[in-house]
């Protein structure tokens, strides 16, 4: 019933499976805008600007920082990344709901930036579960490990600041709760406009 | 992820159709607890005591208003109606969600009484399809569908009170809603218990 799109903030400490349950939701609700990111890193090959990345220069993402035209952005390394305001604003304003899907401390920013976005906290089953998948990623070293595992329980520390959090026991199960927290955040009654609805034409009998 | 059950208060003009949707609803989710109702007047022939409603004296009731144990109640004619505290708590208490299918003074009560339920408004598509309903029942005198369509349209001013309204066009639409309602409630950051779900153990690697 609502005309504007939402705008899905999907966060969580580092191993909960945010890209996992990202990608099978967009995979079941292929009308949900992914954000594109914009960054000041060389493309890879087979990346295309406007797809997986907003390839963009450094002058030109310093002017859009002073701007304040990301929702949110960082410097990792040498390179920017950041979350471009206008095409998430045009994605909405267009009725298409848009996800985010970013670490805590990016999600943090996005509070402050667009408060009115809808933040999804992705918890992993449990730190055991966590520290399971980390490990079985592989990349890391042993004390790679245990920084992130100690900097995951600082991140839970945040769910607080959001509006749902959810477990991520099996990727199925996350979905279609994130899926029901879009339909309910849509029936919220500050998103619905009766007079569109038609409530407010004369009564139809004499 | 939560322990204690909902309170879904599901109200709206009459015509809406909440009777309806309630019971397509506690159909496809037996789960849910619908809120039986203290009543005065006598029992008909088949209903039965704690199923249908639980008959109750006159000076039981009236005690029971004075020591506000009903989340709301009315006296329609002779006889008194409400929904009795202690019945919903213990169900709730005990992780059951429980339904309360009810006018919109009702609610209005409710909000008062129990402010941390889920406030459901059921919209008819329009007041056409509205009015189109109540001529339907066929019980009414066109003096008496003025009056309801004038109350309904005043009653669905209060629908800004409310946590969510859900439009139902279609019975089926309605369920689905409130079922994602049900769920998304359900992952509020206030209504989990992190504790609960073992991010507190020490870290599992040394």
């Amino acid at each position: 019933m609502s005309t504007q799109g939402l705008l899905i903030v999907l966060s969580g400490p580092s191993g909960a499976g945010k890209g996992t349950v990202c990608k099978a939701l967009l995979k079941e609700c292929p009308q949900i805008q992914y954000s594109i990111s914009a960054t000041t890193r060389e493309p890879r090959v087979g990346e295309v600007h406007g797809k997986n990345y907003f390839f963009t220069k450094v002058e030109d993402f310093e002017e859009k920082i002073a701007s304040k035209n990301f929702l949110e952005w960082a410097k990792v390394y040498d390179n920017y990344y950041g979350t471009p305001r206008d095409f998430v604003i045009e994605n909405l304003k267009n009725g298409r709901d848009v996800i985010l899907e970013i670490d805590v401390n990016g999600a943090k920013q996005v509070m402050e930036n667009f408060p009115e976005g809808t933040f999804i906290f992705l918890l992993p089953p449990s730190l055991e579960e966590l520290s399971n998948r980390i490990y079985k990623r592989g990349t890391d070293s042993k004390d790679v490990i245990k920084k992130r595992l100690a900097s995951a329980e600082g991140e839970i520390e945040e769910m607080k600041n959001y509006n749902y959090a959810v477990l991520n026991d099996k990727v199925e199960n996350a979905v279609e709760k994130i899926k029901a927290i879009i339909v309910a955040e849509k029936c919220k009654v500050n998103k619905i406009d009766v007079v569109k609805e038609g409530f407010k034409n004369d009564l139809p009998i004499d």
